[in-house]
């Protein structure tokens, strides 16, 4: 268990070889035995191999190579569909079209999703999260034709490594963990959390390569600016309010 | 792994041991291995021992008995304040004080959480997540002491387990998993998904007890009603303002 945990990496060449049927199953159901509010599993797994559906979803998702090559592609939705569906049947009338209720269920499906990375790699599979899925939730929910009460939150590639991928770098455990209470970080505590990660070859040759001053100026210059930020988080929401989650009494 | 995975259940009663800290901090440590966007870790564990912090946490999670009963709370908090620290420092202007960060972060948290409890449960321990934590963001920032950039997304209570806990039923697999695309449910799919859980002993009793005529109107009058996650909504999209992580240049 823990050597899975620890040995994760996220594996961005795979093989062409299929996953069988029978290992998936495993590893979806595994991700069924997730915490889940109330027991009400509110969340969906959509399951795609079809290479024409992968392709749009490829082009969805920045079209990053590992999206074409992996041969499985999970996307993972808080889904209140289906719960509001048996209300509706059973005499019950949901109030689950608000904010609050989209948070419950995202929650659920990322628990859900990290069983599943996590059992995909105790079956000798590689995976690797796709971060656009939030950028793209308009695509993607025309793409797997998603209703109304869903809304993808994580998208995962899985199949076998073509290749070792080393273990990334992580921040000391100290940096990211507070006893009691929380204790604001000052200059000195951050010079210290982020001296490592800076100090790296890693680091050096990602400053050579973007001409930048400092690794910091890399994230909110080129890889997450404030003006795409924005412009997905309007996107985001507008999703939110499209599916019917932003009903909120205002 | 899959057996720790597979036997997954919410414990609701605890010992009195203690949980000695090099376990905790290999338990912590696998749950800096989860992935993480841009390997940016904007997330934050905040480990509570201190029975007087613990009495506030209780508090805040509506009385529940484990709270005060298990020896160690962890809240997992969305935290861009370590990071916007950091790029401040470093001739760098962050851009993450809107909704999509808050998401990106809140994702990195919950995927921690889950590493968390899976490697306590390797290590013997019991955990229980907090649904009510969402409810309750504002009041647990106050006793955290959690500053601005920095949510709570989870909570979990962990130690050594009191008694056995039954495993908890599960919907079908193929009640949550879509092939390709997702297929919308009609009637009679969900009479087929929801009967294991209808016909239940568990289900039996919960409507004696409730004096309901269906398992749903447990959820939608008692457990989730309608005026309460309305209210809770707006409760945490004034907590994400508060926070501020609502400048989506609107």
């Amino acid at each position: 268990m823990m050597e899975t945990i620890l040995n994760h990496r996220s594996v961005r060449n795979y093989s062409d070889k299929p996953v069988p049927q029978d290992i998936l199953d495993k590893i979806l159901e595994a991700g069924t035995r997730a915490s889940t509010t109330g027991n009400m599993q509110v969340y969906s797994m959509v399951v795609t191999r079809n290479r024409h559906i992968r392709e749009k979803l490829w082009e969805a998702h920045f079209k990053q190579n590992m999206v074409l090559e992996a041969p499985v592609h999970i996307t993972f939705c808080a889904d209140f569909n289906r719960f509001n569906k048996w209300c509706r049947q059973r005499k019950a009338d949901p109030g689950y079209d608000n904010f609050l209720s989209f948070f419950t269920a995202a929650i659920d499906a990322l628990l859900v999703s990290q069983n599943v990375a996590l059992a995909a790699e105790a079956h000798g599979l590689g995976i690797c999260y796709l971060g656009t899925v939030t950028y793209m939730t308009d695509k993607i929910i025309d793409i797997l034709g998603l209703p109304a009460s869903v809304v993808p939150v994580a998208a995962m590639v899985t199949g076998y490594p073509a290749k070792e991928t080393e273990l990334t770098d992580r921040l000391p455990l100290n940096g990211v963990v507070h006893y009691e209470k929380y204790a604001d970080y000052n200059e000195n505590d951050i010079d210290t959390i982020y001296a490592g990660k800076e100090n790296s070859e890693l680091t050096a040759r990602l400053l050579e390569e973007n001409k930048k001053e400092t690794l910091a100026q890399i994230f909110t210059d080129n890889r997450y600016p404030k003006k795409d930020n924005v412009f997905f988080s309007k996107q985001l929401l507008e999703v939110l309010k499209k599916q019917g989650f932003m009903n909120n009494g205002e």
